[in-house]
């Protein structure tokens, strides 16, 4: 019985140091990233030295440059590329867009969903279809879509306390809309902006459609105008509503371009990794702040971090910049693909790209039952005084998430803030003046407590 | 033991309807701010249309007629004024500050402080003194102060978290380093702006002279100009550094105010009361957005959505826009003293003053311990999916903290993220155009659901 009782003080004496340990740690980090935090200035000149920098773009290679060239400068054990192929689409002059009421003509702001081709050089014509749903579409069927334009409208729905539901509830017209309608013999697809906020500039985005299967037109329309078309088919006028637009954008071959990987190499353990980061490439439209330069910059904040601490992580620590997110996803799937190739044994992998906003914790994907009532257990009084510790099951990241097949790493979304995101989400007005210096601070450092706790605990994948 | 078992059934029966019901209403009160909200269309209004509402000013009457009309609009069952005399300290002309170095001459921007009195109608010149703090002002004695123009400089600290806490720990250089140096014989004074932003405009905000004590103008400094003034000094060159300004500013006697009350009389405690708001009234150079249009409409949200969604409340429930929060915290003081006089019982107070951002959760002043675990344990799993579930022992608000006398009520912050908050915090920044609708109504649903598990359940104050 006394063996019992001194073998169990002394396990939580080990605990209770432990844990007094860890909590200095990450005041530590806190600190660093907070007085001496170097993510804003990166951020700076990412948007306003190199600027918008969409996959297979000359920017998207300064961007790549810039990275490699940060990265040696802080001098992490390992810098290198990663080539992969990426889609090389160009939107070409600006688009234009007309609602036609009988003789009124309405200019409206539009602009070319990604990987959409051209309409014919004169533009296109048509009637307009609208409606809320693919499904409602489908039913609709061929006879009715054919020749016309088809004009998805389903608003943000605004009772999802986080928007990024909203988009998720909302994203199937964008990414899948075109497509069907293409089948259905539309000559033209139009789709409300993917945001809740009711304003004056479209919201880009990528499409999908299926090799082989017939492609669209297709453009973002603005809420605003959105809602102005919506009333005017709503009055049912005759003659009918047409709309009018006109696009030359144009799918090039693929080009080469690459991931770029800095690593601080694992004291104990150096072919186990734990990756963090975000994605390089931008929307053509936007100098990629919150999306995703934000990410950028703090992944290589979190080596930043750990070298000027002097930290020296048991694990492998990787800050990647993933390329081709927007577009393609070609960077993730590289990565994954090498990471097999060579063998890596990848144990996390923590992704930012839901902008540099107020942290509020992370959502684990393929993380066990018993592995997130861990952490729950262990470390959320560690980081409860951050006010980052909702820690729940969720996605991660679409670049990180090419790491499934693996079958090693959990999987792990950094989660900002949500709400003002899809105001600026794909468009002009996500620039540097939009991100706060203390909000992407505190990004940087809650990601790098995160990942001091893996690399000292480890965590439990299911 | 049959018994016993089918009772404690029923307990949990009762429980866990009570936990059902409560859960359908806190969606009903979010889908209502969300989808129905009028507290961003308000707000408007009283940003745009009213504008800077400065105690004692005519558009702070203007501000109190809107309100009083507004809520007689909404149908509440009572709305009435509560008179109280305030402060009526005018800025006078655009204030001019320079740095004097040798021969040349740098303007910088600097604004009075709330009850600083008037530099001579020339100006002020004379050598600075920096200090860091109050006590090193006192360490150094009338000797080296008199004559001189004391420049506090201590900046915000970045490493707390909450950046309340940062404006707090400096706030001290504005609010008492004024009355210190004009007891040591400086002839100005001049602070720092608080903010953690390095930005080009003053900060204003009220300064504390003791009656019969000796006053001196003093006036706030942007952060650059400050940073400026510092490093010249730090040169020590000759001649000395001197410092010149001229304000013009002046307390007039005190004019008649009023807070605005509305309510919603309680269907079975009339004569006890939950309050809830802001303060309307707010600084000359500014729209008085975040600080605190948005209380104010959000108060008065928590009664339009009780209406709205038919719900009778057991207690009284009131919508409190308390005057000269600012200057003199005179309506906060009224209120309380009217409820003594009148022998209301006060339940808790909620005040919003800390903007219309994204709500983090609630701080409570005088709850007990077991309150505020009961608190945790039974409605942090119904405010946790609207993501305002920190509920913890802290402040409230300088308005409703007057009902501290009371011994009646547990007093409550509303804890919006507070990031963003001093940057615009004073200045002419503090605009409608800087407050997110979303993020404000969210605030108004977390208020609106604290005040139904009050009204419901009540709680439990030390």
């Amino acid at each position: 019985m006394k063996i019992l009782k001194i073998a169990f003080s002394f396990l939580l004496f080990i605990n209770v140091g432990a844990r007094a340990q860890d909590s200095l740690m990450l005041r530590k980090i806190y600190d660093e990233a907070l007085v001496n935090g170097e993510c804003y200035e990166n951020l700076r000149y990412l948007c306003k030295q190199i600027g918008p920098r969409i996959s297979g773009s000359a920017n998207a290679q300064k961007s790549v440059d810039w990275g490699k060239s940060l990265m040696e400068k802080y001098g992490f054990d390992k810098v290198f590329l990663q080539e992969c192929m990426v889609p090389n689409w160009v939107r070409g002059d600006k688009e234009v867009g007309k609602i036609i009421n009988g003789k009124e003509i309405i200019d409206v702001p539009i602009c070319a969903l990604g990987m959409s081709p051209a309409t014919p050089k004169e533009g296109i014509k048509a009637k307009v279809i609208e409606v809320k749903s693919l499904a409602e579409l489908e039913q609709l069927g061929s006879k009715m879509v054919s020749g016309k334009i088809v004009f998805f409208n389903r608003p943000f729905d605004p009772r999802f306390i986080e928007t990024g539901k909203a988009y998720s509830a909302a994203g199937d017209q964008r990414f899948a809309g075109p497509a069907l309608a293409a089948k259905l013999g539309a000559v033209g697809v139009i789709v409300r902006s993917l945001t809740e906020s009711i304003d004056d500039y479209p919201h880009t985005g990528t499409t999908r459609f299926i090799d082989g299967e017939p492609k669209v037109a297709a453009a973002a329309i603005s809420t605003k105008a959105a809602n102005k078309l919506s009333s005017l088919l709503k009055l049912k006028k005759f003659p009918e509503i047409e709309f009018y637009f006109k696009q030359n954008c144009e799918l090039f071959p693929n080009v080469k371009s690459y991931n770029v990987v800095g690593e601080i190499i694992g004291s104990q353990k150096p072919n186990e990794f734990i990756t963090v980061g975000g994605h390089l490439d931008s929307w053509d439209l936007a100098e990629g702040a919150h999306d995703d330069g934000t990410g950028v910059v703090q992944g290589l904040e979190v080596l930043r971090i750990y070298k000027a601490l002097n930290m020296k992580p048991k694990h492998s620590i990787r800050a990647v910049m993933f390329m081709d997110e927007e577009i393609g996803g070609n960077g993730g799937a590289k990565y994954a693909e090498l990471a097999m190739t060579n063998k890596e044994i990848h144990v996390a992998a923590i992704e930012s790209d839901g902008g540099g906003f107020t942290p509020r914790g992370f959502t684990f994907q393929d993380i066990s039952n018993d592995g997130l009532k861990y952490i729950n257990e262990n470390w959320k009084n560690l980081l409860s005084p951050y006010l980052i510790d909702k820690l729940v099951k969720g996605g991660s990241g679409s670049d990180v998430a090419h790491l499934q097949k693996l079958n090693t790493a959990v999987l792990i979304g950094f989660r900002p803030d949500s709400q003002r995101y899809f105001d600026i989400h794909h468009t002009p007005n996500d620039v540097f003046e939009n991100v706060n210096e203390r909000e992407l601070e505190l990004g940087a450092a809650a990601m790098t407590s995160l990942v001091y706790l893996i690399d000292t605990y480890g965590i439990q994948r299911k």
